[in-house]
């Protein structure tokens, strides 16, 4: 199921898109699109007579209400650590992202003042359902995952990698993580190993990847996760990104400019598209 | 003033201590304690006539509701970078911890399993009442500040500096951040650079400081943190922690057991005491 919300920001309400590609109106249904009643068993099937919404001019918001908090995993693709000129890591590599750095799929993203390094990095989200805390194996992280999303991971590198060493200044930008277009439960995700990702600035090719190249699998890092921190329902995982971003290209680096446009997609899970925007 | 919320876990309402140190609950003026609240101007002084409360046996939790994001600042008073053998660092360091880690002043706090070395840090929080973006100059920040609370920034060492490089993982653990007793409203902190700060272990002083030792005062912190991303009303940030921890001892680190007892205190901001407890 393709669970959305639509809808001005901060007034968003959660919508469904059919088996038809249409949208349709969940709001008399659930009151939103939160991964507990997810967890809860959530629609066995879209109910029939659901009001049809008109797409156009509808803005799509981020779609999981009440996010907690997001986690996210570095240097997971061997060819972007590669790339970067870092050793595939031994364990995840891990950094955090406020909640309030979300954006639905198409606002525009801001490149923060004082920005020459904003870069790009499609990364396969993960949507946590029930709590979970020292999981034992990998196959029991399954049961806590709502579903999937495309994430942009949006990256200033020299507030990353060159003011102090901790990565999060410059992961926490406002507007950094889109997150969208859908929800996809997991029931209609067979393999969440097995998605292609692909990002476009300007309609060029940027990144062409899968979630097979992953270092650490999905339920892997569900696992590992839940051995150092709590996953509540509505935390997002961003699972990491393949190669080629800005950081990863021979100098001049392209990183991104007001103006510039960027198209994110993995196969199922939907397409974004950010104009870049000066703060 | 001295704002508090007591309660079970989940269910606390908002209480305040008068003038005579009495708690009083403030359940029928106010929602809850809301840092947006404070920033409308809060409670120009305390109603007279509000209900006792018996504080026997009455659970404190955090002093506010709806904590958005905790941004950490390291290695921020100059005697603990030393201790640690680093350099005291050119602009602050900046990782985050999830609002879900945080507990009430006196809750349990879990080591978590698998840990050798989890350590304290008494930390003076700085709460956030109004949005702050792109702040112009430190003198901008009171404006911006709800008040002030005692945080104990809970830290597993190994998982912060063996696994990977990146803080995070040792942070987050859940219990991680104990918060309170109370918020105090700025107007009640007159200098936020003069306060002593001091921790026990099991009766034992370990940390001993004062907030003027710190490397980024309280003001510029707010200031510095504004240019990399916005801050909003319930955000939290930790301003570091002076000498004295575990971590900075001489083998055999005195890293915590369960059972040990840690009291912190900031002046004028209230007393901690947490029992450390096995996950």
């Amino acid at each position: 199921m393709r669970l959305l919300r639509v809808g001005p920001v901060g007034a968003e309400r959660p919508a469904v898109l059919d088996g038809d590609g249409v949208l349709r109106d969940l709001s008399g249904v659930i009151p939103d699109v939160d991964p507990a009643f997810l967890a809860g068993g959530g629609l066995a099937a879209i109910p029939a007579g659901l009001p049809v919404l008109d797409p156009d001019g509808l803005r799509i918001g981020p779609p999981v209400a009440r996010i907690g908090k997001i986690v996210c995993i570095g240097l997971n693709y061997h060819d972007h650590a590669a790339e970067i000129g870092a050793a595939a890591p031994g364990e995840p590599v891990v950094f955090m992202k406020a909640a309030d750095t979300v954006a639905g799929p198409y606002d525009d993203v801001l490149i923060p003042r004082g920005s020459a390094k904003t870069d790009w990095e499609v990364e396969l989200a993960v949507v946590i359902s029930r709590s979970a805390a020292y999981l034992e194996s990998a196959e029991r992280a399954a049961d806590h995952i709502a579903g999937y999303a495309v994430a942009h991971d949006v990256s200033e590198r020299a507030f990353q990698l060159e003011r102090g060493g901790q990565w999060d200044k410059g992961k926490n930008c406002a507007t950094f993580n889109p997150l969208g277009p859908w929800l996809v439960t997991a029931d209609d995700v067979p393999d969440p190993q097995n998605l292609g990702l692909r990002l476009r600035v300007n309609g060029e090719a940027r990144q062409t990847g899968s979630t097979k190249d992953m270092i650490f699998g999905v339920y892997e890092i569900v696992r590992y996760l839940s051995q150092f921190m709590t996953l509540h329902p509505g935390d997002v995982i961003n699972t990491g990104t393949p190669a080629g971003v800005a950081l990863g290209q021979p100098e001049p680096k392209p990183y991104l400019r007001p103006g510039d446009v960027v198209e994110l997609e993995i196969d199922g899970l939907g397409r974004q598209r950010q104009t870049f925007r000066a703060a």
